[in-house]
């Protein structure tokens, strides 16, 4: 069975031979002599690496390259630490431009620590010892995870610790990273009008198709369980989806099953007049039993776009079930009032297209 | 069987009713009178809700609160989306501060739409038609997702569409959403030196334990597969672990187990006195037999850290070996030079801790 490595659980190794075997390390034998002036190479300490062919060619060449490390931010910095901060050093000596991270949004996740309290063991500890262990400033950047975070991700990376794997597998199903990054991105979307900068607490309601439910769910659990703020759980109102013109689901993937608020009004007009209609297979069977409205398309978009009077929509429902309005007719005066509204809407829409441009170049960070 | 809902795969609901037994959403029947004023509510095409009664009182008393929506910017606004309009445009007229959304961090991971096309649409289809549609611009807070984000966060997030999950899996074990966001974020601290703006594409070093062999893996195949980005995969050199003082883990949980660069002197020569060394059972075994260097845990911080002079450390080694060295004196070399090597640095540290402080403070956003 091939060796585990685990990142987080710092492992006792007890043959480094083996490492090499089974997850192609290179050794590091041939540096031994080349870079004999650091101990830790001389004496086979680092005893591995992938690629560092050519980091040396760098080196000798004299061109720019860059170390690049992380540090934990808990616990006293001690002579394990050490090594590290040697092989910086050294490396700071060979041209290395400096990358130092404190791992706080990584400390927070993977064992709670606070922000605050990453922030001083990494200055009281690692880099109050990297610097007296030699380590020079010049070409040196440090950072904190949190310090490139603007505070709505930084909310949406602390939500990370609410929602349980098992959770997120009931609500999304198979998961993946974009399905994990994307559902937390939508808990942040929706809880960062709470933000104390941004509003602070209050109630929020989400309008939303029924299929987002489990987002919303999702978002209130996270709201509920979440310590480092202090939230009230998002209210949602959902609503029904409309069915599309030809009787199967409105997808923007299907042009003819939609009515794009931005088309050519004719185009829209004529795909009312193919639209699937709850009408009966004969014109004297609908006179006789009535039309379907509730299964109709046409209907439908009356019910909830076309017609706003109540009155007017109620007339159109009862000569239909009464075979007093017949398809075609219904068909033309919908296309009609779906045109008229198309027109009137399209006029707007070219008014506020600079301010549409103008609301979504507004910079946030 | 229970109905299941799957935001990202718009379903086909046949029964809404189903949906108020199941999931607990709530019916909205008792608004229909109440808010008889919009359509999609008095026709109860709104149909069910979450905690809408604090939003009604909030209503009706005047209290300031908010209507949050998301849009995927992908495809035409047609009339299914138009709903969400009369929504916004509804609320904002009964004292919502309106907040839009556009997940275009979203639509790149779970549609690979690149951000600048999801930005077009956005500004084109939605923002156009909502304010077509009457939604005022006055209580209106309009973003897009990557307007919040940091170039390195926005590295990061578009990162998680590279690995797989079963190479998670592979890599990391049991897997966590903390531990997934860790991982990528690893990946973006690793990458982020070579981001355009940051000193472009060029080799990185990551110097570390063995056990951290996992994350570079990964931010290799990562930094292999991305397209949105040119990058090097980053050059990693390995070194060994230390032993614990007490012959187990060196552990910051365990300080019998390590010196801490900055604990007292004296206290960190008391802990070389009772470590774990390669001595024999008896002084005449010892004698006669030679210690066990490569076993001792003195001789180890000899080695890497407090005895650089190559021929003075074989001498250590020979003498020991060769049973002209015993333990009791050896640990007293060993503490001492600790001691020399201890005060020494800890004046330099009382030196560069205000400096510490200084570079750990600068803002990078």
């Amino acid at each position: 069975m091939k060796e585990k490595l685990n990142p987080w659980e710092s492992t006792d190794i007890s043959d480094y031979d083996k490492l090499i075997q089974n997850f192609g390390i290179k050794p590091m034998q041939k540096y031994c002599s080349k870079l004999d002036d650091f101990h830790l190479i001389r004496r086979g300490i680092i005893f591995g690496h992938r690629d560092f062919e050519k980091i040396f060619s760098h080196i000798t060449s004299g061109k720019k390259y860059v170390l690049m490390t992380g540090l934990m931010p808990s616990g006293r910095f001690h002579l394990g630490h050490k090594m590290v901060a040697d092989e910086i050093k050294y490396f700071q000596t060979k041209g290395a431009k400096i990358f130092v991270c404190a791992a706080d949004i990584e400390s927070y996740l993977m064992r709670g620590i606070p922000l605050a309290e990453a922030r001083q063991t990494a200055v009281e500890e690692y880099l109050t010892n990297y610097l007296a262990s030699g380590i020079s400033m010049e070409n040196l950047t440090f950072w904190f995870q949190s310090d490139y975070i603007t505070p709505y991700y930084l909310l949406r990376d602390m939500l990370a610790r609410r929602p349980t794997f098992n959770e997120l597998k009931a609500i999304y199903g198979q998961l993946s990273t974009e399905k994990i990054i994307s559902s937390l991105t939508q808990a942040a979307d929706i809880l960062h009008p709470q933000l104390p900068g941004l509003g602070g607490k209050r109630p929020v309601l989400v309008p939303c198709g029924a299929d987002q439910d489990p987002h919303i769910r999702l978002t209130r659990d996270i709201a509920k369980r979440e310590t480092e703020y202090d939230f009230t759980p998002p209210a949602a109102v959902y609503h029904k989806f409309m069915k599309g013109l030809t009787g199967g689901k409105m997808s923007s993937s299907d042009p003819k099953s939609y009515v794009a608020l931005l088309e050519e009004p004719e185009v829209a007009a004529k795909k009312i007049m193919s639209a699937k209609t709850g009408g009966r297979e004969s014109l004297d069977l609908q006179k006789k039993e009535g039309g379907k409205p509730n299964e109709c398309v046409v209907y439908e978009l009356c019910l909830y776009h076309l017609t706003l009077d109540d009155l007017e929509l109620s007339r159109v429902y009862h000569e239909c079930v009464e075979g007093k309005r017949l398809c075609g007719e219904c068909k033309k005066q919908c296309a009609d009032s779906l045109k008229k509204y198309l027109k009137q809407h399209q006029r707007k829409a070219g008014k506020v297209r600079g301010l549409a441009e103008e609301i979504a170049s507004k910079k946030r960070c």
